[in-house]
C-alpha cells in the first residue's frame, strides 16, 4: 500500500468508529429524554460528559491531521469525505480546550436556569448566566475566525457549523426579499372575515397516538428502523438503521400531536433515506440543519397541512371520534391552517412562523457583535415583537425567555429554520412537477409518491454535496424565496378568500 | 502532591471516566435488548464494538501500568480499588485488541442470529456462529493462562471473570457434595402422591404487570431509579442511579412474570444498594455473578416464594381476578412451588434448577477444552438431558437453543447460578436469625426487614470485599450447601408430606 492509500485506510477506519461512538451519544440523548428513571441526571450527565470528552479527544487527534495531510482522495466521494473530516477537526481544533470545557459546563448549567427563570417568568434570573455564554461565543467565534472561519466575520463562522457556507449577508438579502410579501400576507389574513374555526373537543391521549402511528406510516416511516415515543419537546434522533422520533399529546389540540409526528417523521426520514453506502462516514448524516428543515417542513406543512392529506386525516378522525366540530374536509382543511395572533415561534402557523426567525436573527447577530448588550435584550425583544407583530409580550416566558437554543449556547442556529422554509418551497414546486399526481394519492393517505421523489433527489445523497448545490441539483433551479412565497400566498390567498 | 498522592488522583480520574463509559456500553445494551428497532442489528453491532474498542484501549492504557506502579494507598479501600484496577489492567491487557472487538462484533449479531434459531428451532442455523464464538474463547482463555490467570487452566481463567478466585475443582467438588441429595430430593418429591394442583386460568398482560409492579414495590425497588419492560429474556442493567428490569408474560402462567420480576428486582437493588460512594470506582459494582445470584434468588424463592409472601400474593391475584382455581393460601402456596419436569432452566423450580446448571458446567467446559465439537452438542446435550431428569428433550429450543449466554460469550458463568443459590442458602439462615419477624413483614406484602438487612450486610459493600469473604462477613459462618439443602428437603419435604 502507498502512503496514501494506507492513510485513507486508516483515516476511514478511525473516522468509522468515531461515527459510531456519536450515534451512541446520540442513542444516549434519546434514553434521557423518553425513558430515563427521573433519579438518573446527576449520572446521565457524568456518562455524557465522558462521551463528549471520548469524542473530542477523537476529533481534535493529531493522527487525523497527518493522515488528511497524506491521503490523496481517488474519487470525488473520497475527495468531499476528506473535506468533511478536515472541517470537523479544523473546527474542533481552533477551539481551545478551557474554552470547551466551559462552554460545556456553562451551558449544562444554564439549562436549568434557563427552564427555571421561564417558568418564573423572570428574566432577571437567567440575564447574568446568558451574558457569560455570550461572551463565550464571542471567544469561539472569535477562535474560529482567526482559524480562517466565516471569513472574518464572527458570526457567520458560527453560522457555518449548522449552515455549512452561509453567510448572514445571504441570509440578509434573502430575509428583506421575503419579509414584505410575508408581511402583507399576514396582514390580509389577520384582518380578513369569516376566518375559519378552531376544533372543539377533547381527544384521547391513546387516540391521539393512534392517529400519529398512521400519519407516520401515511408518511412512509420505516418503523423497522424507527420507533414512537413520548418526550416533552417533540425531537428526533439517530440514523442509519436507527431513527427515532417522539411527540407529545395535548388533549385539546390534536395537531400539536399529528403534526409534530409528521415533522419529525421528515427529519427521521432524512436520515433513514442516505444511502446505506455513506452510513458510518461523514456523508451519512443530513448536511446540514436548513435541509434537515426542509425535509421535516415539506412533509409536515407542503403535504401534511394540504388540502389532500386533511382529506384523509378528516375522515381518520371523524370515524375515530364519531364526527367532529367542523362540517366537513373543507372546512377542516381551512381549520388546520388558522392563522391566529401568537407569541410563540414553535407554534407559529406558516405565515408568521418566518416573521420569528427573522427577529431572533437579528437579535442573535446584535448579541454576537456586541451591539446589543444582554441586559438590554428583554427589551429590544419586546420593542421588535411589537414592531413585528403589532401585539406587546404580556409575559416574559412568552417573549425572550421562550426558546432553548440560546441557553445551550446555540447561536447561529435559528436562521436555518426559515432557510429550511424556503428550501421546502423549492422542493415543493420540483416535486409537484414531477409527481402531478401527487395529491390523489394523498388524498388516499399515502404520501409514497413524494416521500420517494425527495428520497432519489435529496435524502439519499446525504453529505455528498454541500447544501444549496443539492436542493438546486434536486430542484434544476437557483434556491429562491419565490416558491414559498407564491405557495403561501396562493394557499391562504385561497383559505382565506382574499 | 507527592508522586503517589498524584498518581492516585490521576489514575481515579480516568478510571472514573471509564465507569462511566461503561454504564454507557451497558446502557446500550439495554437498548437493545428492550426498545431497538429491529432493523437497527447491524448498527447497533458496530456501535458496541465501537464502545468495547474504546473501552478496551482504556483498560489497557499503559498509564494505568505506570499509576499503579506508582499510587501507595493510603487505606483498605484505596489497596482494594488498586487490586481491582490492577486485575482488570492485567486480564484486559492479556487479550489482544483485536480479539477483543472480533468478539464484540461477533457477539453482538450472534444474539440475534440465535433468537432466530430457536424461535425457527433450527440449531443448524446457529452451530456455525456458535463454533466461532468457542474458538474466539479458546483464545481468549489461553491468552489469560498465558498471562498467569486460572492457574494454567483454561476454563478457570475464563470463570475468574465472573467469579473472581473460584476454580472449577472447587465446584466440582461443590456439586459433587449437592447432587446426591438434590437428585434424592427431585426423586421423592416427583414420586410423591397428591402432588400440588396447577394454576388455571388465562392472566391478561395488563394484570401480570400490575402485579409484578405491586411485588417490585413489596420487595423495595426504587421506581425513581429504575423502569421495569418486557424483554424475550428478563434482566437487570445499570448501576448506582439508573438500574432497570425486564419481565415477560405468559398468560397461562403469571408465575413467570412475577417471580421474573422478583429475581430482577433482587440483582437491580444490589446495584441500587451499593454505597454511593463507591460510585464510579471498580468498588461500585455487585462482586461477582454468585454473590448476585445470590441477592435474586433470596429475593426471588427464599423470600418471594415462602408462604408468608405467597400468602399475600394469593390475596392480592385472588382479588384481581375475582378468585382462583385453588382452594386457598396453603393449596397458593403449594401451586408456587409445585415442582414437574421440564426441560427449560429458567422455569425450573428450586429443587432441580441447580441440575440444570451442573449439566451446562460440564458441557461448557467440554466445549472450550475441545473435548466436545459444537456440531456434537445437540446430541450431547440430549443425550445429557435425558441421563439427568429421565425425558427426551423434544425440540431444539426447549434443548441447547433455550439460553442466551453462549450466543455471547458467556463461558464460566452457568455455575455462578448455583453457587448463588448455595450462597443465597446461607445468607437466608444468617437472615432469619438476625430478623425472626421477617415472615409476619413478608405476609403483609413488604420484604422491606429483609432486604434491610442484606443491603446492610452484603449489598451496600459493593466490591470491598471479595465474594466469598463478603458473604462469610455477612454470615459470620464458613460458605457450604448444607443450609441451602437443608432448605429445600425441610420446605419441600413439607409441601410433598416426603
Amino acid at each position: 500500500m502507498s502512503n496514501s492509500t494506507s492513510a485513507m485506510v486508516e483515516l476511514m477506519a478511525f473516522q468509522r468508529q468515531t461515527e459510531a461512538l456519536s450515534a451512541v451519544a446520540g442513542r444516549l440523548a434519546w434514553d434521557q429524554e423518553t425513558v430515563m428513571p427521573r433519579g438518573a441526571a446527576e449520572q446521565r450527565s457524568e456518562e455524557m460528559a465522558a462521551m463528549e470528552a471520548v469524542l473530542h479527544e477523537r476529533r481534535t487527534d493529531p493522527r487525523l491531521g497527518e493522515w488528511l495531510d497524506a491521503a490523496t482522495p481517488e474519487s470525488d466521494r473520497e475527495a468531499r469525505i476528506l473535506e468533511l473530516i478536515g472541517r470537523e477537526f479544523a473546527r474542533a481544533s481552533a477551539i481551545p480546550a478551557d474554552l470547551a470545557t466551559e462552554m460545556a459546563r456553562l451551558t449544562s448549567l444554564a439549562q436549568g436556569i434557563w427552564a427555571q427563570a421561564r417558568a418564573n417568568d423572570a428574566p432577571g434570573d437567567f440575564l447574568p448566566t446568558l451574558d457569560q455564554i455570550v461572551v463565550l461565543k464571542q471567544d469561539e467565534a472569535a477562535a474560529l475566525v482567526a482559524a480562517g472561519f466565516g471569513g472574518g466575520d464572527a458570526y457567520d463562522a458560527l453560522l457555518d457549523d449548522y449552515e455549512p457556507g452561509m453567510t448572514q449577508a445571504e441570509l440578509e438579502a434573502l430575509y428583506a426579499e421575503m419579509r414584505p410579501r410575508l408581511v402583507s400576507l399576514r396582514e390580509d389574513v389577520l384582518g380578513a372575515e369569516n376566518p375559519p374555526a378552531a376544533l372543539e373537543g377533547r381527544f384521547p391521549q391513546e387516540m391521539q397516538l393512534r392517529l400519529a402511528r398512521a400519519c407516520a406510516t401515511a408518511f412512509g416511516y420505516d418503523w423497522n428502523r424507527g420507533r414512537l415515543d413520548m418526550a416533552v419537546h417533540p425531537f428526533s434522533s439517530g440514523r442509519w438503521q436507527d431513527s427515532r422520533i417522539s411527540t407529545r399529546v395535548v388533549e385539546a389540540d390534536p395537531f400539536n400531536c399529528i403534526y409534530s409526528t409528521i415533522h419529525e417523521v421528515g427529519h427521521s426520514s432524512y436520515e433513514l433515506g442516505i444511502d446505506p453506502d455513506h452510513a458510518f462516514t461523514p456523508l451519512g448524516r443530513g448536511v446540514s440543519m436548513g435541509v434537515h428543515e426542509s425535509q421535516s417542513r415539506i412533509y409536515e406543512n407542503q403535504m401534511g397541512r394540504g388540502r389532500a392529506f386533511t382529506g384523509w386525516l378528516y375522515q381518520r378522525m371523524s370515524d375515530m371520534m364519531g364526527g367532529l366540530s367542523v362540517a366537513d374536509a373543507d372546512a377542516f382543511y381551512r381549520t388546520v391552517n388558522r392563522v391566529q395572533p401568537g407569541y410563540i415561534r414553535t407554534e407559529a402557523d406558516e405565515v408568521q412562523y418566518n416573521l420569528h426567525i427573522m427577529m431572533r436573527f437579528d437579535l442573535e447577530r446584535d448579541l454576537i457583535s456586541g451591539r446589543l448588550a444582554v441586559d438590554d435584550l428583554p427589551e429590544a425583544w419586546n420593542a421588535r415583537f411589537l414592531k413585528d407583530f403589532g401585539v406587546a409580550v404580556d409575559r416574559p416566558a412568552n417573549g425572550m425567555l421562550q426558546d432553548v437554543h440560546w441557553s445551550v449556547g446555540l447561536f447561529g442556529y435559528f436562521p436555518t429554520y426559515a432557510l429550511g422554509n424556503v428550501y421546502a418551497g423549492c422542493l415543493n414546486e420540483a416535486m409537484r412537477a414531477a409527481v402531478p399526481d401527487l395529491d390523489e394519492s394523498l388524498a388516499r393517505g399515502e404520501a409514497g409518491p413524494g416521500v420517494e421523489w425527495l428520497r432519489e433527489n435529496l435524502q439519499r445523497h446525504g453529505g455528498l454535496l454541500p447544501p444549496r448545490e443539492l436542493v438546486e441539483t434536486a430542484t434544476g433551479a437557483a434556491v429562491s424565496p419565490e416558491p414559498l412565497l407564491d405557495y403561501l400566498e396562493e394557499k391562504f390567498g385561497a383559505i382565506y378568500g382574499l
